[in-house]
């Protein structure tokens, strides 16, 4: 398959790459890095994306911020900015991108532990994560031919443990392996409209 | 209590009112009715409305729009509509409410059966709905002051079913008594977190 990975660069990305990579080829898109460039809060962007990237198989979405802040002090700004990004973002990519993936292909959106699991400063990106979980689900009953959507949910990631240190007391951490493979399920696999808890 | 309630001449919002209005103040604000006038999409609106309510012991909102229409044609900015209007508006409600509300006081949204039980044209609705579960259940870890923070998911309302005729089908319509029950749970009760499933 040819695969195109949004957010290639990331923690996430990287884990999804590392899995499907041995086995298809990988075109990566990031906002400063990878094969091609991409602002996913941009639907222009998105689109000039996928016209250079060409017919592919599936779409990986890793990318997209929210943000993190006490829900005291948090403004409808801020909490508009990963509604903006990640979000909207990801729900673009999606309504963008059914229009270039071959039938029978997929695509696989990126959402987090947070709605499961709440910690401090994390309304938003719980938001966000239940938004993208509940968008994959409605949206597989639409998709065209014989389209898949579904999301990826991880857990901690190892290697964001230290970058995250204290926000997520008492976490597990997850292998960027075990996300790996939830990745290769929602491409390689024959499900829709499902979301994958790593955990 | 006094009981603020945002979206009340709505069908959900009158339903809440029916149950509580019985036993407590009831202060009515809506886009084009009410007792104050309110755009949940506006800042600004919001916060002139929590002004003139005064203290209150309790914010119940069932205001918001959201956008149907085919998942292959849907538009980022219809998406966005949607996100801007029955999400953040919202959540801009609890936001800005949480600092006008009593020592433990409650927020209680609406959020909908679609996320749960997807119907077609339903994919802005369906993230709609779980964004805003999932906002109260990571909001309310961060809730001052006693604060609680719920939402009420009801099923298609009895009053509904001709209005959304042939869009929900084999969706067992629930009484409008009943999802005014789950407003009294919210707003009486004790618990926090939590979404009412009325189905």
């Amino acid at each position: 398959m040819r695969i195109l990975v949004v957010g290639g660069s990331g923690t996430v990305g990287r884990a999804a790459i590392a899995e499907l990579g041995r086995r298809h080829e990988i075109i990566t898109a990031g906002r400063n890095s990878g094969d091609l460039r991409v602002e996913i809060a941009d639907e222009a962007s998105i689109r000039a994306m996928f016209d250079k990237a060409g017919k592919i198989d599936a779409v990986i979405s890793t990318a997209g911020h929210v943000h993190f802040g006490p829900l005291t002090t948090m403004t409808g700004e801020q909490f508009k900015k990963g509604l903006l990004d990640k979000l909207l973002g990801q729900v673009n990519l999606a309504l963008i991108g059914l229009h270039h993936v071959n039938d029978g292909g997929s695509i696989t959106l990126t959402s987090g532990v947070v709605n499961r699991d709440p910690i401090r400063q994390g309304a938003n990106s719980a938001t966000v994560d239940g938004a993208i979980d509940a968008f994959v689900v409605a949206a597989a009953i639409e998709m065209p031919r014989g389209l898949r959507i579904n999301a990826v949910s991880p857990g901690l990631i190892e290697e964001s443990v230290k970058i995250f240190d204290g926000y997520f007391p008492g976490h597990e951490p997850v292998s960027s392996a075990r996300v790996g493979l939830a990745f290769a399920k929602s491409v390689e696999g024959a499900l829709t409209g499902k979301v994958f808890i790593i955990e």
